[in-house]
């Protein structure tokens, strides 16, 4: 059973999905501290157990803390779903990301996607990192803001996308036109690379690849970096119209 | 003796300044995967030692590459010597961050900088991450392109660049004052906390508070990702003047 580690994390979760909290898990000695969370879990009906820190540490091997939220597991929103709503939602903003690997830079992604209010993220079924434990612990609660959908091949949705009117730009250090200057007030799909950068076939079915301004010398941004960088710009550019 | 174990890392390292490598260490058998790294090392005249997978593994345990470069220590820049500097720099654009504790977002905040073309980065002394061999190998080579300098009060040293006109502008998520409403054409210093937000007496130095624009329901963005859209931000407006 997947669960939560974080205080902030558990919290979120309580308040936005108690339907999908199992039970919440406090070390003794440490109620105190999580006095917040197991406020949340009694008025939301989710159970709470109180057990001895060996108890807990046998459970959760691999868990510093001292409260855990068991939960279902992560419910992927359906691609075609999405792809159904997207008229319905105007100047959609979804993001979509060709193989990102590392459960840091996926959940850091989630995070960033939830404070700028994308509609969805889209991720690949296999080659990529999923949404495992790790990464709704390093969304601090993000995931519950944000639908994550995976699908079967990244470029055939994209083809999808465009299809119904979502204009995909992908970010490629590579690429001539800088970020800025494109318009990202449309209805927008952006397009990252894993670690490695844009995978060819995807970068072929962009509309337009643009670039985040950085120095000649040094231009490797981390992929969650580029996003922050990208979400921010179009969130400017959204603001202003 | 840190080491480097990420071969852009380390081919950036031999690069940049192959007078603080001391040696390359390639695991047998994987020399062929190692030759960009392995070339590097000859042409600056770094010595490349090949051992077995047992000597490999005893000498860096917790490397999970096939290759090693031993470097000297990092070495600081010195704070008052970047004061010293302020007015030759014409526009010089800084980052102070007020105590980040994780080397994953220290060495992706340290790669950002890079790349967006920093002058330097503060870093509080103490109660905060140094640059450990972890920070330097998640900035994949950033650490080349950007001089960091310890303080030993940040408060303080804000108040010195102010003395130097450097306007010091502090991220929080608090603020009223949308981001790209300010004008980061300025001699800048962006002042951000570590994971826990600003603390007061820094917030206080600050000439002006930011936020980043986000949605209401959910606000908090990583420190590195929020420096990843302010760096971007300042970027951006630095093009156009």
């Amino acid at each position: 059973m997947p669960y939560l580690a974080n205080r902030n994390s558990i919290i979120e979760q309580l308040r936005a999905h108690p339907e999908r909290a199992a039970r919440l898990w406090v070390e003794a000695g440490h109620e105190g501290a999580s006095a917040g969370a197991i406020e949340e879990a009694r008025k939301a009906g989710v159970s709470v157990r109180v057990v001895s820190g060996e108890q807990f540490r046998r459970r959760f091997r691999e868990v510093r803390s001292h409260i855990c939220l068991e939960t279902e597991e992560f419910t992927y929103a359906d691609p075609d779903a999405l792809l159904g709503e997207v008229h319905s939602l105007g100047k959609p903003f979804f993001a979509a990301f060709d193989g990102v690997y590392d459960p840091q830079n996926l959940g850091n992604v989630i995070r960033t996607a939830a404070c700028f209010g994308l509609d969805a993220l889209f991720i690949p079924r296999d080659k990529a990192c999923s949404v495992t434990g790790t990464v709704i612990n390093v969304a601090r609660g993000g995931i519950e803001h944000i639908r994550i959908s995976r699908v079967a091949n990244l470029a055939r949705h994209i083809e999808e996308l465009k299809k119904r009117n979502v204009f995909c730009f992908g970010l490629d250090e590579r690429a001539d036109m800088d970020l800025y200057k494109a318009d990202l007030t449309v209805p927008l799909c952006l397009v990252f690379g894993g670690e490695e950068g844009l995978k060819r076939l995807t970068r072929e079915r962009c509309d337009l690849l643009l670039k985040i301004p950085t120095t000649a010398a040094f231009s490797s941004l981390n992929v969650a970096s580029a996003f922050a960088a990208s979400a921010y710009e179009a969130a400017r550019q959204r603001r202003r119209i």
